[in-house]
């Protein structure tokens, strides 16, 4: 399904020399007793999720898709990025898919908050505010303004265009949500939100959208049986996990994620969230950057070409794209674009991927890991997502660090509260 | 108008101690006689512009904007991050702006490609091409697309609804243009793409959004004259250009520019474009990269905070909104917010900002640089993006280095060029 491929020439070390380490890794995520342990939910999460939930989930997005104009998504860092970043890679940037989709909640932003609440003026709204405790302070600000203008413009009607995501039995939200009568779903224990896609969290929104979530949690369960081997060799996962500690090793120190559609540029925030908040931390970790080509080889493309050499990319290629079409002839030919008439245009994208391949590796000295996705359904979607979950717990656990806490977020909320005169 | 605030605590030399190096920076600039002198127009651009052609930039610009549903602007990297970034620094990415403004030429996604020209059937479109040699792959593969689109849909009207920006003599797409009647604008021969902005490849597309470029103008003007200083203690740009080098001495080899609004998202693709096409070379450069606080610290605030020591911030902070709006009070205060009550959403952004700045200086060991400007206006826009170009041609020529070529760029063409089959 999910093939790794790695530039061997760059590779300072054997891949298979760290198996005893993987298999460390490897038992602390499937025996749950490694660092951060209580956040390990998502591992088995493919089986164990709540089915009468995930059928009301498929009921509630059904609704929304179908009778909403706009649908806001209130939430911040795995809140939104999950949700945003598969829609985006699903459906693409200019989909004509129904209901619009905003993300919100997520800034302080007096400018964009204000658009937004101008922007769905007059139109069909539904929420899905999105936090755990409903303390998150950017969130909490977005939903208030839009609760009171649902109860506004839609009167006795908050608790069917209202939904709460929050946790299950406490929490400022949960209680909220409860005195109004919203639905809820359910942010679990278990898992933190950079892993919590597959949940309600991201589920709702997806579904939504129109996606086939079904196709998207079966993406995962599969992700889940085949990528269960603690061999590196049968494991791509592992394999990718491994060598972005080789190329650590040798003195890269920025991994840079590369896709070649502009609908993936969302994902890559997504994974340098799951990758930067897992790992960046104690002093150590891979600082995560991210482009997308060709459209960034015109800014980023020199100094990845000619500059610094810290930086090794992460390749995303995927097979089938959503869509596609033939580049037309033109008879006068004034563009003297004609020696590409016939053919697809997805074929001239992977003519340029392998043209950047090949000169960022051999010319430019840049290390690469090429990761291989046959197309871009939500079923390998679900697979996708499953596989960076896994390399990147182990690729963590491999550093001796906890993957699952993020202690370094604490400390500008800590200043912000005392500059904000917020109450104990 | 613009200030530099520097993190002195973090700042291992003095800046001044770098003024004899600053004073042959500058006079290679001024006197254009340094590296890559040929592409120094931009240093005397507020005054020396055609300003024929701006007149009539001016009422093109007004046609499009009222007779338009969509403008779409055809171009890569310089061609168009600038008046993207421009657009929506100035108007925000939910403004109720007409025309809508999509930017395509900057791609080979056959997925991006297909849904822009569905997306835009049935509706009232122009379209402005730019490329100064009119061989750029993605550009000449979206207007053909476009170019037979607007002949099919729109008979007779091409020369009116397709607008080219050009070499002024020579070249593929000026031959096309003239053989069209297109109207025509210049590429300048002595402006790289990542200094174009001011020139008609930015100023078209953002005079269409109905921005005022005359204000525009007027502050690139006014930064012209009030950065032309040599003096390091009395100009901002060259603060900025030495705390770079002082804090690369220091180990540092990475660049983040933060903002604290969405719509200046593309501003930092802009600025990474500025800064890594320009000093990414000889194996030298810091590696730029960004982030948009508070969005961003829920991902990538753990690895700033406590993650490897490698980053430095330059952050840039806006004192005035394009919009703002008072926080409401709620009688029953479930979400335990009323501690905002009256007080703007601005005011509570700004301090996300000095507790994300303490946070990250003070606990966190990472050396900012902080930008204040007074507002988001196109004066103030305009100022700004003067005071980067000249703090980028500084700091790399205090690096040695030719801030005005990308001879990288040229190797991912080639070996494409081989692939796809291209004739000589």
């Amino acid at each position: 399904m999910i093939k790794v491929r790695l530039d061997k020439a760059h590779l300072e070390e054997n891949i298979l020399d760290y198996q005893e380490s993987v298999d460390k890794a490897h038992n602390w995520l499937h025996e749950h007793n490694g660092k951060g342990s209580d956040f390990t939910g998502w591992v088995e999460w493919p089986v164990t999720y709540d089915k009468e939930e995930y059928a009301r989930i498929k009921e509630v997005g059904k609704e929304i898709h179908e009778n909403a104009d706009v649908f806001l998504v209130c939430g911040i860092g795995g809140s939104y990025l999950g949700a945003r970043s598969a829609i985006e890679f699903l459906q693409g940037l200019y989909s004509d898919r129904k209901p619009e989709i905003i993300f919100v909640g997520n800034t302080f932003s007096s400018t964009y908050i204000s658009q937004v609440m101008k922007h769905i003026e007059g139109k069909s709204v539904y929420v899905d505010v999105i936090s755990k405790s409903g303390t998150t302070t950017e969130t909490s600000i977005s939903f208030r303004l839009l609760k009171q203008y649902v109860e506004k413009h839609f009167p006795g009607e908050a608790s069917k265009r209202i939904i709460a995501t929050t946790d299950k039995h406490k929490g400022t939200l949960k209680a909220l949500a409860d005195k109004e009568g919203y639905r809820e779903f359910v942010v679990p224990d278990n898992i933190g939100g950079r892993y919590s896609v597959f949940t309600a969290v991201g589920l709702l929104p997806i579904a939504a959208a129109g996606i086939d979530i079904d196709e998207l949690m079966k993406g995962s369960f599969d992700a889940m049986n085949d990528l269960s081997v603690r061999e590196i060799d049968k494991n791509p996962a592992y394999q990718y996990a491994v060598a972005r500690r080789v190329l650590e090793n040798s003195g890269k120190c920025a991994e840079m994620f590369v896709s070649y559609d502009l609908g993936t540029t969302m994902m890559a925030e997504w994974w340098k969230q799951l990758f930067g908040e897992s790992e960046g931390k104690e002093g150590k970790g891979i600082l995560p950057v991210s482009a997308t080509f060709s459209t960034d080889l015109h800014s980023m493309g020199q100094f990845i070409q000619q500059g610094r050499k810290l930086l090794f990319e992460t390749v995303l290629c995927v097979g089938k794209p959503i869509e596609d079409m033939v580049f037309p002839g033109d008879e006068e030919n004034l563009d003297n674009m004609n020696y590409l008439a016939g053919k697809s245009i997805d074929w001239v994208n992977k003519m340029a991927m392998e043209g950047t391949i090949d000169a960022h590796v051999n010319t430019g000295n840049v290390p690469n890991i090429l990761i291989e996705l046959p197309d871009q359904t939500a079923y390998s979607y679900g697979y996708l997502i499953y596989f960076f979950f896994l390399a990147c717990g182990v690729t963590c656990y491999m550093l001796d660090i906890n993957p699952f806490n993020q202690p370094g977020v604490e400390v500008y909320k800590k200043n912000m509260f005392a500059l904000l005169g917020k109450p104990e």
